[in-house]
């Protein structure tokens, strides 16, 4: 069945009707008389493999232009689409950006709005400028990730919690981050921009609530640790501090936040 | 070096003491010159096992009750701990709940909710209270997610978008889930309660924000396909519903939503 997964032929109707790959797009399949699937652990061979995407997956910020195949692209998107959502809701929308004059426009939107955080940063003013957002001008594809009108109608998991329409596009992010990772691509998720801003740009409706431009393609390498740790922005938390036991454990946290963002 | 990552020891102070497995938690360590990792494809075997634990990742209800090793629930965590966030904030923290009694009081919050939930539903009031919450008393294993206090202070890429500390706390649980079943384990992310309510009892501080109550450990099988298809709650999209190119195209977005979620 794995490699059915992997490997199985994309069946349905095109994307915009220009890709003539999409012609069999599919869903993986179970044998229609399966109830459930078996909880037995990974092999440990398969086990290392989900822990290395998730170990080597980076937020790329440098590409190498290049192409994304389509049916790796479809791939990536498949996964991100067979994440988690809060009642089902499957609140993501992904728009490929094609026309080369739209991303030149959203990376207007985003140096933009990198120079007004830059400013709003103060102290660390330089070295937030020194950090490029060159990827949405180099990487091979941009996807801009939206959530579409109406999610207010979806109140099962979200009357009291109704940000899980975020975390559940988060989860398919991630998806096709890993993926991505496997695959041998780069991805890097930018957010520094005006949504509203965006919105206009590609035309969506009222209600409709931009979550990210996404980058992806060829790169020539994934940066050996977070590219911020690298550049000494921030580093990595013990994991130790991220965990406590029943109750909020002030102790246990690490120093505020706002020291570490606004230090040296 | 995959080996490494899946097989080190733990190497560092204890969680909260009294967890002599966590002497030696280590985080997966790169040779110090290595400044990039080569951007090669996994294996296609290793490429499979990504996407079998994403397509056989299931947001579970039923649990088998017994034990998760604390050596499998540390990578698990460390799992989580290594995604993405905006800005390297790292806003997830993880409260396991080990306390029985704590373990009810969380119980009773998600039954007071579920009723709240059920009748605002509707029309669908009936169906919802058919799909019980029992993984909070069944499942080997409880964890909180929360968010710490002073999150304002991070502003790098969430001037625009503040809610992007949710979208990688989400990115964190995927991480989490798609390891547990990498494992054999079964997860399910509960987002029916009172987060307020919630944060009182686990004395979270003011400005904490609780995002999930995870319900973790061994399952006699995963769905065959999501418990809420299953149950005819909700299908999944096609596809090419979720894909649009340049601009936003109403036309291609299936039903709305409501429709949906409210009809028959």
């Amino acid at each position: 069945m794995r490699e059915k997964i992997t490997l199985s032929l994309i069946r349905r109707g095109g994307w915009c009707g220009d890709w003539p790959t999409m012609a069999a797009m599919s869903e993986p399949e179970l044998s229609p008389s399966a109830t459930t699937i078996p909880s037995t652990p990974f092999t440990e061979a398969e086990r290392a493999a989900v822990y290395r995407a998730i170990y080597e997956r980076r937020d790329m910020r440098h590409f190498a232009g290049g192409v994304v195949d389509e049916a790796v692209l479809l791939r990536l998107l498949r996964a991100a689409h067979h994440a988690p959502s809060v009642g089902f809701m499957q609140p993501w929308r992904f728009i490929r950006i094609k026309n080369a004059a739209l991303r030149q426009a959203i990376h207007g939107l985003v140096e933009e709005e990198r120079v007004r955080t830059a400013r709003a940063l103060g102290a660390r003013e330089e070295d937030f400028m020194q950090l490029k957002v060159q990827g949405v001008l180099d990487a091979a594809e941009v996807l801009v990730v939206a959530m579409p009108p109406g999610r207010e109608a979806h109140i099962f998991g979200r009357r009291t919690l109704p940000e899980m329409d975020i975390a559940s596009s988060g989860c398919a992010i991630q998806n096709l981050w890993l993926a991505a990772r496997a695959e041998g691509l780069g991805m890097g998720w930018v957010s520094i921009f005006d949504p509203q801003a965006l919105a206009e740009l590609l035309q969506m409706p009222a209600g409709a609530h931009p979550l990210g431009v996404l980058c992806l393609g060829p790169v020539d390498g994934y940066y050996a640790e977070p590219m911020l740790q690298q550049e000494k922005w921030a580093s990595r938390a013990p994991l130790q501090d991220m965990l406590m036991d029943d109750l909020w454990d002030a102790s246990r946290i690490a120093p505020p936040p706002a020291g570490k963002q606004h230090g040296a």
